[in-house]
């Protein structure tokens, strides 16, 4: 039997195992993006770094001037030397009355139809999708007493909040981290039985917008008609940026966004996204984007614009008949490539301050603003991954440019010069960033499967 | 001394006495619009039905589909047969955190200049007023072992909600209710030196709308661009109320809504209401109504719409990159004479109906529809209250239709056939529905007083 052979018999049988250590990693509630899961994030790392040491890497939890970042370095003699990069953090969790079960009480759940998913908050995104990798480096170890060639693991914990400490610290250590490969698990299959390479990533601007009226709430049956209301002002605001196409209005927006070839655009097309397979499972029918555009441009060639929170005046039961000193709204680009995070900023609060009345105020937080990556689509390493995952999923995998942001990918691109390698095994009705996210068992079993293949194929050179 | 001299006279001397009755009606957290203080409304009847009782007033809480009203019966011999309505319940106290003490455990403060004011959720709004009209009760029977004429009280508990079971427990029981004339302490002063008699109300229109899209949260990375977002729908239907003039544009709103004669709009203009003495005490200095109106038709003889809170998505701290499947906003409209709030209901709902698209639904709940009211300018009650008014403040009082509504006044002049007198004590800058309430001292002292010339006055028939 091949070595390879021995590796995938092994994660067939340390299934129960694995799944054991991904709950314990899932059972720490390390939400980055509030202040109050610090210690829990901090946990978490810790956690990663133990388990990284049962498996010989020599690992060190690194300070930032947020989480913590966990670094394990392992592996020796030829092959590429590989970054592997992933997260410990997760999304928070409200609402958590949505939640069917305890969002840190991971459990095997059967779905109608048959399929088995584990369900967790970070289930998918990206504690699942991590340990694959992780799991993949036990099984080769176990089987050949150590990892099939030098691999530097980067695994974060500030992902979910626009890993905002992780680019001075790879600038920092750039010489550290410049390797010759970097692979990334936290994308995901084009469709439950067809993998994908993610050939491209959109950029992100996370912007928050407070507008302030009046110096306190108001009673609406005095100042009614007078007083300038801040959720008004907001929703004007907010209401601006799309039109009635879908496209959105703010001044220089597209300006640097490239048309798609139409060879690509016909490529694209092939791929068979539909409304049905694509939005029917969310329980929508009619893609909600720019109307001369295809679905899949819509939700991966194309910028966006969307609104992921609003609060303002009374939101309890009943009425108030208040007006409100202040509202606020989060709001986020995905960017495509060309795209400066930097210029659309600029040109998105321009747009919102032209539409602030005099007597009001406002004030922008910033979240996030990375741009969109494109990676080269004949890579030698994707090649070799492509070759793998068609063995391992008996079909030929899609690579294409869809999915959300990791925000660091850029850099490792741009900033360390190296070529990156995005497989992950995440599924569109994976509810990530939702109540009950889930990670389907098949995925775990085969992602760990296609890492020990991809491991093997790269270790060939 | 006349009887009315030693009545005011003992108002001086029980003020202290008379506080402490305030306070302790202030300290129950009587909020009527969240269940969660249910009990605490029927405290709060309790406690009015018993100090009511040692006054010598016939007490009985009466039961509703909602909180209690308080209905008491006193005095006899000729002059009119009053009504007085007042309510017992408070609005919510959010945003907790800008109070500088505790909403419901009052105390006199002293503003900048010297102001004494009594600080507490429902100071002026409406226990303060209330309890004016109750001291000088209190003080006529003291002084002269009776009240001046039959009154019976009736204080609800469900004005800060629309006043849902008191219309129909005013017609169930319109035999009992119909008098001579209804008086109300609920309405504010012109300024602090100048008494109001309030002579028009404008109705309220309060609807919630629920915008629903996706069945669950969704990740924008994945889903940006192609799923809608009801938070962008929400928005883009409230946007769309005003245009940039300030108007309504739901079609058909101002139909009904009649324009003032050239000498009301005269006599209005005379009054002097301008934006330094009117937005500036709260920060703003420029109307925010129709442009082509002044300020005082925009707060009184116009129509209005607020949104009065709205919340969907990610509202805590920092980033999420999430499209909310669900999306709320609560509006409500102040409406003038011959507006039918049914029937602005109606375009209101298909308004918005018409801007949800085709994937999202929309779900509406009312939470009260009252029409405007405009009584008559001249009724002798009237012409006797600003008499006494003039007396006690040395100036004549204004007579005008402005503040909020008040729900049930309309049908005490429609449904029971009775005059009401609006006379009350607020000031612009109470903070009413807002932390921080308060009220004068003088307001309450004074108040009282007013309120024990006009009993006086009023008997004299």
């Amino acid at each position: 039997m091949s070595s390879l052979g021995a590796v995938l018999d092994r994660i067939d049988q340390n299934l129960d195992q694995s799944l054991e250590r991904l709950f314990a990693l899932l059972r720490i509630p390390s939400i980055s993006t509030d202040p109050a899961f610090a210690s829990q994030c901090r946990d978490a790392a810790a956690h990663v770094a133990s388990d990284l040491g049962t498996i010989g890497f020599d690992v060190r939890v690194r300070e930032t001037a947020g989480h913590p970042v966990v670094v394990g370095k392992g592996g020796d003699g030829g092959g590429p030397r590989a970054l592997f990069y992933g997260h410990y953090d997760v999304q928070p969790v409200d609402p958590l009355d949505l939640w069917d079960s305890p969002p840190f009480e991971p459990r095997i759940a059967t779905l109608p139809g048959g399929r088995k998913v584990i369900v967790a908050r970070g289930a998918c995104d990206d504690k699942g999708q991590v340990m694959t990798f992780i799991e993949a480096c036990r099984a080769f170890r176990q089987v050949t007493g150590k990892l099939p060639f030098p691999i530097t693991m980067m695994i974060e914990g500030e992902e979910e909040s626009g890993s905002k400490n992780l680019f001075d610290f790879v600038r920092d250590n750039a010489a550290e981290f410049r390797l010759d490969l970097a692979l990334v698990c936290d994308t995901g299959m084009w469709n439950p039985r067809t993998p994908m390479i993610t050939t491209g990533l959109r950029g992100l601007l996370y912007e928050e917008i407070r507008i302030r009226c009046a110096d306190r709430d108001l009673h609406s049956g005095m100042f009614g008609g007078a007083a300038q209301n801040p959720i008004r002002v907001l929703a004007k605001v907010l209401g601006a940026i799309h039109d009635d196409d879908g496209r959105i209005t703010i001044p220089g927006f597209y300006a640097d966004v490239r048309e798609l070839a139409p060879a690509l655009r016909a490529e694209l097309a092939g791929l068979g996204l539909t409304p049905e397979n694509f939005l029917q499972p969310v329980g929508l029918k009619i893609p909600a984007g720019e109307k001369d555009r295809s679905l899949l441009e819509q939700i991966s060639t194309r910028p966006t614009c969307d609104v992921n929170g609003i609060v303002g005046g009374y939101t309890g039961e009943g009425a108030k008949t208040v007006i409100a000193s202040e509202a606020s709204a989060k709001v986020s680009f995905r960017l495509v490539v060309d795209q400066d995070p930097a210029k659309i900023r600029d040109a998105f609060r321009a747009f919102v301050r032209a539409r602030v009345p005099a007597d009001c105020a406002v004030e922008f937080v910033s979240h996030s603003g990375t741009p969109a990556i494109q990676l080269a689509p004949d890579s030698p390493a994707l090649v070799k991954a492509r070759e793998a995952l068609a063995d391992e999923w008996g079909k030929k995998p899609v690579a294409a440019g869809i999915g959300g942001s990791v925000p660091i990918v850029g850099d490792f691109k741009e900033v360390l010069g190296m070529d990156v390698l995005m497989v992950g095994f995440g599924l569109d009705d994976d509810r990530v960033h939702s109540p009950n996210e889930k990670y389907d068992l098949t995925s775990f079993h085969k992602g760990t499967r296609s890492w020990a293949r991809i491991l093997a194929a790269l270790a060939e050179s």
